[in-house]
């Protein structure tokens, strides 16, 4: 007899996930396009989506299957099982938090955003730093009521959200083995790059249009296909829509083609996690990508892994040449490849070498832990940031502007994301080496622009599983091994001392 | 004692506005940006939030807090009664209708809406006519269930959607005066025409961005807000987004820049119409715009009688040639006004003059009476559409292209809606007359490129109104009298005689 109560939920779960990939549009749309007087009714737009997916997903009834489905779980099959745990999951956090606060917090999000981004360029924390507190406060009151029905910590509940099953202590231990690792090999780094000629920066302007064309090149290439997707422009680059009309961003600076080059790669590799995701369980919660750190693995795995290694470069640097008439020899592609891998203790985060990355990442989460558990105060986040600044990577931002104001993550209610990205580098690097070592073709593919061998691998192991397993059993079943520090620092022995 | 049960149907208004907003976002989204692949999953998304917005409308509570709320209507201020009187007529048209309908209906929308874009440039109206079929039969299903629930006709009770009282019959009578009018004031006007020197079209080609930036310049002229609007492309130019937020498209001809500028000024008085609708009332029934007539006319009252007046093209006629780098006798301000004013029976509606464009009108509405009606088949369109032309106006479409294939709006869903094109046509020449006769500031401002006063009056007797009077009862109170298509014979007199 087939599970009735199963075939209930997905009905009102593809109809949550429907107005989710509607909300998507919409949060799309006022980052990109959205002209600024907009903003407010575009928050209250947002909230209301937000009441209605809530007001779904804690319907009555939605419990009395969840015991149904459950009780008949053996009439399922593996991916259904999954499903139904990911229902469950879902319905447990959403039925903790009431309808008026996920309101509240949306508007709260909507309005605190909308401020950081006339704070940012003014560098002013002052001017945004009481809706802050009015998002934090919101999100730790979501968050106490996650932990209460879910039995996790306030900072675990939140980091579920975006890596279901992250627990916080273990992410712990993992940093504190890369903090152990990170300075005395950049230092040893930097000695190295000391020792070889510094790269010459290709000399502008990049006309904007051909940046935007030489990206779509390589976007193309990688099998980003724009049928089902967009390249636009918005102040913090992003991949969002949906994944049958994948919409990444970037921003464009005519003195420097790199940046806006390497953010396109890095979000077309989560434009293609996306798109790749099993078609068969398209708007069922188990068909959705698994979490951020697999997420960011496979932004990391195109930009870091694949597009500043030397294969690429060597198929990469003619086609740049070409796309701004270079001449001379800083478009030589040995140069290229210093100026892709040069390391550099920086202030942005965004545009921060692998080498120093994971200190922006580690200064973020000790901050986010601290302000969640109220051991600090937002008046003192930019001095915070700072201290945090000199003691992990020596330097000092001159302004808040390239401190505490530059990334929209607080601002717009993503809290316990952070450590996501230093997971997903580290994520990459093993899911890259296991794939090299898995398929020879994937090496001279990249070097001669054939990313198939890849994505195929990719899709094969990651894209197409969506959420049938954890992140620790996907990575277990594509690499043999749970994540392991240890083959990112091989990896950056590999890249950077050699 | 206030009004509690009014006050809670105002609170469920709001969030039915409010998603209202979303899925009017999401359709601009569609015509004007979507990659082409999406729109099976567009479509999907809009039907689910049509389903929605219909469950909110027709909750069981709506129907009691109606009874209740008119109970005690003595307790409302005016608009608080209008009002109560849309809430009750939009909630007794949704309740007719089942929801599963409302989600078939705008999937066959999206699915026809699809197949035209493709349909209509390669003039294969056998390729979509089946998904029109099925648009046609829902719509009709729809519109039974609305006739059944009002006491109104078939066609009626769909023209209602678009103009709220309008009645066919009324509709009737005004169209055969204007048909017994026409035939030989054509002919008048043709002569008067043949009788000055033929308009010479300023030589192409004209770049787009420049037409986009002389679009632009009008656009701010006549008040646009760019903070509260947007300017696009779309394949059917149209006015869409939301009050705070009016995006209006076009599309670009690199050979005649006067299609795409006077297409833009057409929703460019759209655009003002929604974005002048009252504050107070903004997401509640009574603040929205009160019916396509009258949306209509306030995109003629800019197009056709503002911008095509001589007054206008006095001031614009160097504006224009400016934009272009023009020189030469084509863009003298006499020539510009004849090429503006130029009377030619053609094929496409959009480009239409105001002479000729009331014979495309009613033939759509012929045609769409008889499909409704049952009286034809859709496999009888194309012919009929072709004998409707040569009988009206004497031509022949070469190709479906640019006969019933080139409206996007029966394929779309819109079916009752083409008679408001020239019902507002002869309501933007009756306001536009009394506005000039109760402001003498109002012409020597459209001459100097000054458009605050008509702007001022439109505002006060058209915008701020909402839906607070019914179309009769607004132009009545703003012009002395309700709708008499005599001023738009005088207008046209006057224009193309003299």
């Amino acid at each position: 007899m087939p599970n009735t109560a199963y075939a209930d939920l997905e009905a009102r779960f593809r109809r949550i996930a429907l107005l989710g990939e509607t909300a998507s549009v919409l949060h799309w749309d006022t980052a990109a396009i959205m002209p600024s007087g907009a903003a407010g009714a575009r928050a209250e737009q947002l909230a209301e989506m937000m009441a209605v997916i809530h007001g779904l997903k804690t319907a009555p009834e939605v419990g009395e299957l969840l015991g149904e489905a459950s009780a008949d779980a053996g009439a399922l099959d593996d991916w259904q099982r999954a499903n139904l745990g990911e229902i469950e999951r879902q319905w447990t956090k959403a039925t903790a938090v009431p309808e008026d606060l996920v309101v509240a917090l949306s508007r709260a999000c909507s309005a605190c955003e909308t401020a950081w981004r006339t704070a940012r360029p003014d560098a002013d924390y002052g001017a945004v730093r009481p809706l802050l507190q009015e998002v934090l406060d919101r999100t730790r009151e979501a968050g106490q009521a996650k932990a209460e029905a879910t039995g996790l910590g306030l900072y675990d509940a939140l980091l579920d959200d975006y890596e279901p099953g992250g627990r916080i202590a273990e992410i712990d231990k993992i940093f504190d083995q890369l903090a152990r690792f990170l300075p005395a090999f950049l230092e040893e780094a930097l000695a190295a790059q000391a020792a070889r000629p510094a790269p010459v920066p290709p000399e502008g302007p990049f006309d904007v249009a051909a940046q935007k064309a030489l990206g779509e090149t390589f976007m193309s290439a990688l099998g980003f296909d724009f049928n089902h997707g967009r390249l636009d422009v918005s102040l913090h680059p992003f991949c969002g829509g949906t994944p049958d009309d994948v919409r990444i961003t970037t921003r464009y600076d005519e003195a420097d083609f790199t940046s806006s080059l390497m953010g396109v790669l890095h979000e077309t590799g989560h434009a293609l996690y996306e798109r790749g995701l099993p078609e068969r369980w398209r708007r069922q919660p188990v068909g959705e990508a698994l979490g951020m750190s697999v997420h960011e693995s496979q932004s990391l795995l195109i930009e870091m892994q694949v597009c500043r290694s030397r294969p690429f470069i060597g198929w990469a640097a003619p086609v740049m040449r070409d796309a701004f008439a270079g001449e001379g020899p800083a478009w030589e592609e040995e140069n290229l490849y210093r100026l892709h891998t040069r390391v550099r203790p920086d202030f942005i985060r965004v545009d921060a070498d692998e080498v120093t990355y994971p200190a922006h990442v580690i200064l973020r989460t000790r901050l986010e832990k601290a302000l969640l558990a109220e051991d600090m105060s937002l008046d003192d986040l930019p001095a915070a940031w700072n201290d945090g600044m000199k003691e992990l990577l020596g330097i000092v931002p001159p302004s808040d502007r390239e401190g505490c104001l530059q990334d929209v993550h607080w601002y717009d209610g993503a809290w316990g994301y952070f450590p996501t990205y230093t997971l997903g580098a580290m994520t990459a690097a093993q899911l890259f080496a296991a794939a090299k070592a898995a398929d020879p073709e994937i090496e001279p593919g990249i070097a001669a622009g054939d990313f198939q061998p890849l994505m195929a691998w990719l899709r094969a192991h990651v894209h197409g599983k969506g959420r049938l397993n954890s992140a620790r059993d996907l990575l277990t079943e594509a690499t043999g091994q749970p994540l392991d520090p240890k083959v990112f620092e091989t990896h950056l022995r590999d890249r950077y001392l050699h």
